[in-house]
């Protein structure tokens, strides 16, 4: 690994570990073993088994994983919905989750509010009958998380749709109640620092009794990653095609690497480093906090407006060995990203901010 | 990496120059780039770049990537069938992708043989009006593979249809002619020794104006990995999702070694060694091939009827550090298969051979 640290959304630097764990998979052969092995299965029950515990998920969830956090929303989708799902928009990735469902042939609708805004989830008008309110935790685009404990209002509202939250780019941070969410996604090369090509997928019983409903009723829920498909091999803690191995090995690895640190740790970090970045964003004289609303501004992706290009803001932090992500789509050369992944420390979050100041 | 060669079906034993790609990939930080950047699309190019010319694809076709070989199933058939597609099954493989079929409501038909049969492919009655044809090139459960110059009569027999080839197991063994392919499926831990998780889907513009056309008829041919989607990003040498990056870039340095090495002398040496493994099989006292006619034996993967059980092999083949793989779901404990992909050389094979002799 070069000594660069990287503050960019994702794919984002690889977190410390990383490096030495791909380094023993190799030693180890594991690229080489058979997905059907009991070698296998281990490493396959030890991701799982970590990921249940980081996540603090209750009995009647299940993991499962796919090929990205992209293709998690046609598998909600595809799997969940019959007719109507329903989407709550804000940036740039919520927008796709809505997209993906409308390509899917579904009756989808939603609420939109401008880029940098959020939404007050006590007051949230869903309309009648809809089978899945999609919810995205944090827009990796612009910045605005959602107040996790207000996802009871939209549960209490709405007691018989199924809720799906698209954690990509806040996962391990958020301290979810999972008895007001039926399934999450996100993928790993954001918070876990891993490498790109591996999809985490969380659903309760009540997402898989809906897929097998729909099947029930001669709907195609798609084929080998239907949540049945799924959930079958995953009793055998297989899946149903071959996996990104390396990529399963390294997330057992790195959730295990992460309950030695201790989940409390973690997030008590992100917050801390979250306020030492806004806190050198308002600092500096050519940076302001983009999400004016300070309730919904993201503690895992900090958005700033910036007077000076990101190409030469990363410039000037090449010197430390540093490098933050430039604005989303049309704000490339106006904002900056800076990733607060579990992957940085205290320290690395402290040179950062010192240099922002300075700007 | 270990010592120990594994001449196991897939996943199998890298193939040797990828252990150093993946340590110079992590030196010069190919996990944290930016799946939007320049960087990611010179390594994205250079893998299309280089398959293109290790297949020998004409212009007109196109590279895209996946999660899986099995993800593409469902993708050429979301893609390019709105009704009907017709299966020659002969094995565990090309029966599910016969099945996906099903799953995803089309009217799917198919001819089955006996598992350890073949095609003669001069005689297949295609139903009127199927839209797309699949074959399997090489059946990875049963080590029979179809006659890659016969493929020529399944196309002029049924002009109007689609013909998709799964070559999971083969590529880049086969030499096909692509005036008679339409589209054709891989993955990357069988012939490339290249760590799982990563798909290769190659279409021509036929398979694109089929998607094209069911799309604007109203039917949903999935979202971001639909070919307009993929063909879109593919422009700009990236893809829709985050994709496996490190996959991608390990794909483009070993098809690069094996443009250095020569795809005629790849060709070459898997003959021999396929020569040299069936030779061993006929001389052991406890091995007889499965396979019946020599002309459908596959080159790729070897299978043997055993007297001895596959585990009491393998514990012997450990002395000489070497490993096979056994038969494929009921066939686990009286049928051996044996890789021959690029990544194990003409010695070694013999290795194995002189082994297998003394069984």
């Amino acid at each position: 690994m070069s000594n660069k640290i990287y503050f960019t959304p994702g794919p984002t630097g690889l977190y410390p570990t990383v490096s030495q764990h791909i380094h023993k998979a190799i030693e180890d052969d594991v690229c080489a073993i058979s997905h059907r092995s009991k070698k296998y299965e281990a490493i396959h029950q030890a991701a799982v088994e970590n990921l249940k515990q980081l996540l603090e998920l209750p009995s009647g969830f299940h993991v499962f994983f796919t090929g990205s956090a992209t293709e998690i929303w046609d598998r909600t989708l595809e799997n969940c919905v019959e007719e109507s799902s329903f989407h709550l928009v804000n940036g740039s990735f919520s927008k796709r989750y809505y997209e993906t469902a409308l390509e899917l042939n579904k009756k989808a609708t939603c609420t939109e509010v401008p880029f940098g805004e959020g939404f007050d989830l006590s007051k949230i008008e869903v309309p009648k009958g809809v089978e899945m309110i999609c919810l995205t935790h944090n827009e990796t685009s612009s910045g605005v998380s959602l107040v996790v404990d207000d996802i009871k209002h939209i549960r209490k509202n709405n007691p018989e749709a199924l809720i799906a939250v698209d954690s990509v780019s806040s996962v391990p941070y958020p301290k979810y109640d999972w008895g007001q969410i039926d399934t999450l996604l996100f993928s790993v090369q954001k918070g876990f620092g891993m490498p790109a090509g591996l999809g985490v997928w969380v659903v309760n019983d009540r997402c898989i009794e809906k897929s097998l409903q729909l099947q029930g009723k001669g709907r195609s829920i798609g084929s080998y990653h239907s949540l049945p498909s799924l959930l079958s091999k995953a009793k055998s803690h297989q899946t149903p095609e071959t996996p990104n191995v390396l990529g399963i090995y390294l997330l057992a690895k790195v959730s295990g690497d992460m309950l030695h640190r201790g989940i409390a740790n973690i997030r008590k970090e992100t917050e801390q480093k979250a306020e030492t970045l806004y806190a050198a964003i308002a600092k500096s004289p050519v940076l302001q906090p983009f999400v004016q609303n300070y309730e919904y501004r993201s503690k895992t992706v900090v958005v700033a407006n910036t007077q000076v290009l990101p190409s030469d803001v990363n410039k000037l932090l090449s010197e430390g060995h540093m490098e933050v992500g430039s604005g989303y789509a049309k704000y490339k050369d106006t904002q900056l990203r800076i990733a607060n992944f579990p992957g940085t420390s205290v320290e690395q979050v402290q040179k950062l901010a010192d240099y922002l100041e300075r700007l």
